[in-house]
């Protein structure tokens, strides 16, 4: 059997992004979903399982009872995505990771450093491969971002403004349906809504594609939407070590923005432009202000960001290929576990650490803000 | 067992259009790959068989004996897919509709209008489902256009405007690789090119949008490149039934588009227009001139075309969800013709009688062609 | 007195033209105008006249006695600017010929090919400047693209696919205004409507751009709005001397469209892209297929086209700006011929012999459309 | 005579500025220049002067000589245009105010609020018409932002999210020719650059646009480019009176921009999206989503905006329309004024109260960042 078996925690009735994983994994037909606790709820979890013929003895009340039994089967799962709300993907992922099987989770990771640092220790322990599905950083042309970056085309960093604004929450009442409910709930949530969902996205990209490290950050959080308690507006400052400066805003009021994950890279020799919402191209500006658009499938495309790409030119890859572009590397970095081929250089997706990252981005903005906007060292 | 069986005639190693049906497929997960001949030489598809995880014996030398064995299983393929060059889409066709298996095959359906007819008489014979895969139409963005027009939206149209130009066959010599070579080869290509490849895609197009009926057709075609015996550059002229008229462009080396199909459509109350490349959007101008940008995901697009969305708006679909779409339909259709509840107004996907009249078009420009540039019936 | 003196026939009240050229001319201040003929209606010429502060024995019950006077007087005008319906291009330009006053008059040039042949005559033999306002291609843009392509960087031209749609005729009744009816009126705008009007600065801006002179032509013209007489909506195949081929579209119902010359060229080595509603910039393919998008005021504009900017890149230049700088290069070359200095490459603006291809095209489009759309060489 | 008189103080050879206003003025036609001082080298001023056709007696060494004159003369200038580098704006303003003439003076207005009150309360005194040439304000389609946010299309605006960056000045050395110097010089243009010659836009644009009074502003200005004592890259967090936040960037080293001022406004109703690179087009989205693309010319955009227009849609106009549309209304409120017909709700261009505002806003941002990126109030 050449696929792999994995499990999913989440994802039931309703739920955008557990289809959305299915979806990504089924892209390159490596991996079979074969157990799973899709909801809270048992029925739903039967319902759904069967639906999707999962064999009824993989199927759990619970994800506890989940990790016991599939870490000690013989066919037990390769991997766990976790697809629930934040509040829960900290035990979900211990409790996995104790089993000893690989994870894959949603971001943001979990809520206090303190528990990012024990999944941290815990995946090292054991051993264990820890996928955080920063969706977004799959996409062939942030990888080239991310490569002609590294190689010193753009020479030093200078500044990076960047920015993730959506509007599906622009107003009160029961606009966002379940998700819009549980994201701006503090139970489900945690101390953020808006930079846990769209800052992290941010401070996520802007780390993968420049390598810079942040020195401090100074926020401002607000909590604009009549009704709304969390965050739903985030301006932040950010130092870079090095000297680099940056300019980060995220929020989910801004009526006409669907999606809009941009990230725009200065450099002392020239600029990157990327935009999620239109992930086939990329546009890079040289010394001479000659505005390059390359898109994904041209020869121009460096070679480890081209690899891979499934579809010539002209023929649009999205989403699901950028995430199933993870769990690509993921799963094959599992295999090659398995078969004792495997090297860390082969991790080209990301990881517990950056997951970490985020974290400790999200704590060190919520100190900034309660403090009146001050500097906060990371 | 929910999932459907499918086989696989062509695309072995090297075939992107293989490669692309097969991802297209696996994002619902409704359908597996279970048979196939991928390659003219038998141990290339065993080969590929075998990395695919297929039983070896249903690995088959060639097409005639896939179609055999298949029609005879008791476990038999429910359909099969065909993405071989042009020039054998007739004889493999035939071959699986008169083993009683449903066919999904590539555009252009075949070589003249006579196998065309022939194909679609013993489809509707036989009570088999025939999917050509002009995958474009697959696009939500594609389905809301064919809506409102149908709603009325726009009015009568006026005239249409439509182009596929692609620049990689602007070059001569090994441009292309083994694609680029078999097109330009009148032996797998037949008598045209561009007009096949491309203007096919554009006839079509149209068709499905508005649902107008070509009455005739003016046709310059042109092999432009050094070395190319058959037509890389193709204006065509037309006029539709009921008055309306229409300019159609294709060409292979226009520098600088990769895959550029865009339609647009003017009718007297409104214009829509419609670009492959940016497949996420459509434009839709009204009577007093306001351009409205939608977006797949927007509540205004129409509940046929929505229902096909996987993603909220901002998480760009692409050509494998175009082609999935398209798949859907044929899977769902298949399933129903099984457990007795199909109607033929479920199908939503294009037919082999679009892929017939498709060759017609071929055929009448050519015509127009040959005698100077003069208007042919259709 | 270093400006120079112009006269105007046509452009009272409600004419949007007459405004333009006056604006076009006062932005570099080399002229002022000092008579005029500005209506039918003698009392509007004087009321207007008054307003903008001319002499009142300079102001004209007709054109005949505006060119005679004028012509005659010591400190008569250096040149007129013709800005009436197309009926009266002829024989006003003629007079003023006659009168030996250099010509400014719009397009198209006049009705008939023996008209312009006859004024190109009276040109020449007098040693008169006259300037055909296709505005269009004083833009910095287009004029870079002629230098670029007359230096060879795109190899031999392949194909030519330009575009002229507006949308602003698109209804019944009294749309489009005073300026609508004259243009729908045989009477005042001769054979043809939306082709002279819009085909002819399609025509125009490709023989600028690229220097092809057309063979051939095949044209479809149609009345398609209820209740016009004349085209409306335009198809032209086109093909040039040397082998290239050209694909041309106009339309006035284009809804959604305000006025989008747009003008694609495909080279052996690369392509152009250039429309004129975003002037401030061009795109220009490579062999690789590398996407360059330059903006008027980039170290890489072509000198001879950079020199007329007037303002640094990303500081938006327009329309008026376009048809200064056919004026200001128009009243250089007046100036030099003053002063001896003038030579003929000097004249960096479209002639009377440019209007004259106008002319020529047009007829022979409307010939072949009477004829069943059948190639009519030109 | 219809035409005022007004005199330029700087604008010599080699001022892009000085250029730019005198064809803005000449667009119109409404001015003519007749008295100046263009250089610091009275010989320049004269050889300039000789250039435009000024008369001699009327060219003079110094501004304090030329204001006295021009204030005594009987048919002195009507006003005064000041394109000096920023230094000089105050001593140069104060000196024709005090000599009763109407005062034209680019951004920055001065350096210190001090200044700003000073100039303020002599014009006020006088009764004299101060135009500060915040050039973006000019355009339709910000007239129309502005127009439709005080009707209340938005709703309360939430976050207004605005940049400028520009990349002319990303390189050490001779890059920005005379211009770049003084800029980057602190002796001519104070204690900042970039914010003095950017963040002053943005800051007007936003108030223009918004109505909104800024309560406090927290700066972070860096130097960034080797060399360079003053700001070329700034970031500023913004609280509105009201409740409403913004988010301003600034730079000078962010290759790729030409000069990308661009306003991102959002209310709780819908949002509008203004781009000065792209001035003919403005983008309002409601509350339902839907993307409305507005170009100048259509029936839609506000009146008291709309009449502005010189050309019909799809005509571009530019940088020196808008910079014409303010001294249109500065020229017709003098002519007012003369006549007796002046009501002060007949201003529609910047005044010095806008331009202190601007040097308020410079003030307080220094003070931020000089004590570490703290909140100051304005």
């Amino acid at each position: 059997m050449n696929k792999l078996a994995y499990g999913m925690v989440g994802g039931g009735p309703g739920s955008f992004i557990g289809d959305a994983h299915r979806h990504s994994i089924n892209l390159d037909g490596l991996a079979e979903l074969k157990a799973g606790c899709f909801s809270r709820t048992f029925e739903k979890t039967i319902e759904k399982g069967k639906e999707w013929g999962i064999e009824e003895d993989r199927l759990y009340p619970d994800f506890e009872t989940m990790a016991k039994a599939e870490g000690t089967r013989k066919d037990g799962i390769d991997f766990v995505v976790i697809v629930t709300p934040n509040v829960s993907h900290y035990p979900i992922a211990k409790a996995f990771l104790n089993a000893g099987i690989n994870v894959s989770c949603d971001k943001p990771l979990c809520f206090t450093s303190e528990q990012a640092s024990d999944l941290q220790k815990i995946a090292k322990e054991r051993g264990l491969l820890f996928l955080v599905t920063y969706t977004y950083m799959g996409h062939v042309t942030a990888k080239h971002a991310k490569e002609i970056i590294r190689r010193g085309d753009l020479g030093k960093i200078r500044s990076v403004v960047a920015e993730f604004p959506q509007g599906w929450l622009a107003y009160e009442g029961e606009w966002g349906g379940k998700q819009g409910k549980w994201r701006a709930d503090p139970k489900q949530s945690g101390s953020v809504n808006c930079l846990g969902d769209l800052g992290t996205h941010v401070e996520n990209a802007v780390a993968t594609m420049t390598g810079l490290k942040i020195k401090r950050v100074l926020a401002k959080m607000d909590a604009v939407v009549p009704g709304r308690v969390l965050d739903d507006n985030d301006f932040v400052m950010v130092e870079y070590e090095g000297g680099a400066t940056g300019l980060y805003w995220t929020c989910q009021y801004a009526i006409g923005h669907d999606n809009s994950l941009r990230v725009r890279i200065y450099g002392e020799n020239g600029t990157i432009q990327w935009f999620q919402e239109e992930p086939e191209k990329i546009t890079v500006i040289s010394r001479d202000g000659t505005i390059n658009e390359l898109h994904r499938g041209y020869g121009s495309i460096a070679p480890d960001a081209a690899k891979y790409g499934r579809l010539p030119s002209g023929h649009p890859e999205g989403w699901f290929e950028a995430m199933g572009n993870l769990y690509k590397s993921f799963i094959n970095c599992i295999k090659a576990k398995r078969d004792g081929s495997f090297k860390p250089e082969m991790i080209d997706f990301p990881t517990v650490d950056d997951g970490a990252e985020g974290v400790r981005f999200i704590e060190a903005c919520v100190k900034s803000n309660l403090n009146g906007n001050v500097w906060v060292d990371m």
